[in-house]
């Protein structure tokens, strides 16, 4: 049976700790949560501010392949008519055919947070939900607090539905806001709406406040919800939402539903891999499923079990959704995966050839260092062109040296002086900049364009930093991830070493060295 | 009720990548778990290796007030008599009052993995549990992979638990060893196997695989089972055991069952935290119940409704077990949150006075400039006693100057010179160091040394970077996040520049500073 998967990364997901995402990685998402076939991607409030208004304005002309998106708001304040309310307007101009809203199910909050009468808020639920619906929209009603409003005032908490219901609504999301309930109460509780709603999708939204999340969604799951709210890494507020890679897993693995077309299952693991780093976060290690150990076994008896009998301590097949059976010492990889990777750009290469073990075998290797190329393929590309013999470098470094200073000369704090071989001529630069990175970076460009004018096409646009080791603190070894950009392609690389600048040179030296080479082709 | 809670953190827990436990560190973890109140603390596998047996040799004459000591091993081995079997004889040799003892339930693993016949293993059961016991051991039996042995073969994986019960056993523990079953699974089998055995005590050993291991020990407490095995805080292979601290929060404050003493329940946050350190791991901060963000809150309408009303976005109230509310400092925080974070540090402050209308201006001016505070409340003290014109700046920097240059001297990229002066007196100092925030780092420690010994004990152990206006490509500001800690205490800072360089150095100089006014207190 199909479920409805609905992704909240960019908008619940971001009131996390320490999330924030630009635009360019709110586009990242998207396109990441689209290609792996979910199919509602919440994607801001556009009332909040300006620049969320901006993005939905920016993305309504995007094509997507599988996935809607959706604004969220809320119901209409009380006291005005839904046609007043400024941020019911603003989720009509965000141009979404899918638009969430959430109301108040619990009778307490309506009278002790927005103090309104409990027909005011039926009042608000109602006429918002109308006005939207009659303006061509698809509602979802989000019931804020429906569990433990159901527990407070079961009669009220049902009259909130079916306002939204008698409006018009598309779907009645049952929010457990607060994370608290229990699986048999999200299975007890959903059963009653889904039987008294047969005729509209019932959706689970949960929090993990318990650490029962994902139990809590698969039971609502079997009491008949057909769509599941969360966020693809478990992003939100204090213990975060509902974590969709570990639901999709369970349910499409374990129970036969459908919540991403089946081929795309082998794509979960990279697809979070993407999201993590575009919130320049890291999936947690031990995460079900697509965590880094999560098929990881120790040297021994585990290790022989698994080799002898493989489900002895693995729940289901890794490859399944691309991640990896891993021994702590002896690390497996998967060829077929690096090779389908690789072939649209090596249409010659042999998969079973002694080049792919090459290749899989300096992968490994990187990764000890800290590589990692999964946001990064534009490195990846270049080493596959060097191990293959194929890779002519533009520049030869000579030296280069990188000042920073305190007090700031003429307001700059950093200059660099980088000195390069082209074709057997030697050219130094020097520039100054707003910090190091910077100024190495419009040094080397100057120092490069008498031989490259192409490169002055070249722009970065963005620069990741993440620290591998931290217990190295200081001295710890960094990742450098950088995305630049022409006009008609955007491509990342990846630098690693203990030392920011060097780890920033290697990334960026990367980055010219795949634009020339493409613009050679 | 009364359920038993066993801890398996020194022994499954320890298998967990990373985890390691020197003696020291088990004596304290045990210390920890058993002033809590925790029932079985399963400190280890005698027959493992020497120092595991000396350990327990040691541990024999620890006088603890509520915890009992499991010793860990296996059946014995087919083929010989229990007797014979060196892994029971260090069972015995432990010295503890209980043991557990892991023997085979599913079929599958019977012939295929220790390749005996079901017959054989059923004597191995039998004879070691009865052996054990004889010897006057209560012995709690392990079967292994009870859950999916039921799946695969119900009878046979029944006559296993049969053997154990027959043979005197105290505890039957059902292992859902590669943690994969679901919730519903958990209750259904349980409940047979309660039913089956009511006079002994059923045990529930999850793992969290498919991140319900905390749902399922819940349902098979509600199936009947008597003692929840896990780690503490989730330590384990691959994805984790079930997480102790969760399952006991919930029970115990939700369902009324009695897992700890009532009177240590406002413990659990600090138990959980010494268990951390001791593992020299973190906490997560999304972590149910006791992780640093359980009950933050971020959103300028959540946090009003929290104030507004508590259970609003709160399931319980944190400081029952000894966790506390927290409002993250972003520039949609209102002067309520604001004030509750900021009155404990200043309790002379006016909520309504001039002063906090120029703490929360001034907030919002610094969140222009990409300052946030959420993660780095020392740097927010920093400002406000600035404001409020209490700070005393612990030195003057007159200038550095750092240097990266490639290629390396003596294999060091980077090189930093700091001149500060202290009370009048002028100190320069320089290292070199893996990179330029690591050489900065140490510099200023050496310059700093002589006036302040304390900041030796102050490091540094976590370093994040996060870019701001990524358009800007390395010209962009950066924000950098230092964490320190000494012995009893870790803090974060936070500094914002478009020269990398520079806003480490405000996070480094604000991680000083702060360590500093404190250590004055």
């Amino acid at each position: 049976m199909k479920l409805q998967i609905f992704d909240s990364t960019l908008r619940d997901g971001a009131q996390g700790a320490n999330i924030s995402f630009s635009v360019d990685d709110k586009l990242k998402v998207i396109e990441t949560l689209d290609k792996l076939g979910v199919d509602f991607i919440e994607a801001g409030n556009p009332f909040s501010n300006p620049a969320e208004m901006q993005f939905f304005q920016r993305i309504a002309g995007l094509k997507l392949e599988h996935a809607k998106i959706v604004a969220f708001g809320s119901t209409r304040r009380k006291g005005i008519s839904a046609e007043e309310d400024h941020n019911l307007q603003s989720l009509l101009a965000a141009g979404t055919e899918y638009v969430a809203i959430f109301g108040k199910s619990h009778i307490r909050h309506v009278t002790d947070v927005i103090k309104a009468t409990p027909e005011e808020n039926l009042a608000m639920i109602e006429s918002s939900v109308r006005y939207l619906t009659s303006q061509g929209k698809k509602v979802i009603f989000d019931a804020e607090h429906f569990f433990d409003g159901y527990k407070t005032d079961e009669a009220y908490a049902f009259k909130s539905l079916q306002a939204a219901h008698d409006a018009g609504a598309y779907c009645l999301s049952l929010c457990d806001t607060n994370g608290g309930i229990f699986p048999d109460e999200a299975y007890a509780i959903t059963k009653k709406v889904t039987e008294t709603f047969p005729d509209l999708i019932v959706a689970i939204h949960s929090h993990n406040d318990g650490g029962l999340a994902v139990a809590n969604s698969i039971e609502a799951v079997k009491a008949g919800a057909k769509q599941i709210q969360g966020t693809f890494l478990g992003f939100g507020e204090r213990c975060g939402n509902a974590n969709l890679s570990t639901i999709i897993c369970n349910l499409q693995l374990k129970r036969g539903y459908e919540c991403i077309p089946a081929e795309h299952l082998k794509d979960i693991y990279e697809s979070a891999m993407t999201i993590a780093e575009t919130a320049n976060t890291a999936v947690p290690a031990n995460q079900p499923y697509i965590g880094m150990n999560a098929f990881a076994h120790k040297a021994g008896m585990h290790a022989d079990g698994v080799l002898k009998y493989s489900s002895s301590f693995e729940h289901i097949d890794p490859e399944t959704i691309g991640n990896k059976r891993k021994f702590l010492l002896s690390e497996i990889s998967g060829k077929s995966a690096i090779y389908d990777k690789l072939k649209k750009y090596f249409p010659a290469l042999d998969k079973n050839g002694k080049e792919m073990g090459e290749i899989v075998a300096a992968l490994k290797e990187r990764a000890l260092q800290g590589y990692q190329y999964e946001a990064a393929e534009a490195s990846f590309i270049l080493l596959v062109e060097k191990l293959l013999g194929k890779y002519k470098n533009s520049f030869d470094l000579i030296n280069y040296k990188i000042i920073n200073e305190q007090p700031a000369i003429e307001g700059k704090v950093a200059s660099a002086i980088i000195k390069v071989r082209v074709n057997g001529v030697t050219k130094i630069a020097a520039s100054d900049g707003e910090g190091p990175v910077h100024a190495m970076d419009l040094a080397l460009r100057s120092a490069l364009s008498d031989f490259y004018p192409e490169i002055a096409q070249v722009t970065l646009t963005d620069f990741k930093v993440r620290v591998l080791d931290s217990d190295k603190a200081t001295a710890a070894k960094v990742r450098v991830l950088i995305t630049s950009a022409n006009s008609s392609d955007s491509w990342t690389t990846v630098g690693v070493s203990e030392d920011i600048i060097e780890a920033s040179w290697r990334a960026l030296t990367d980055s010219i060295d795949y634009a020339l080479m493409r613009s050679k082709r």
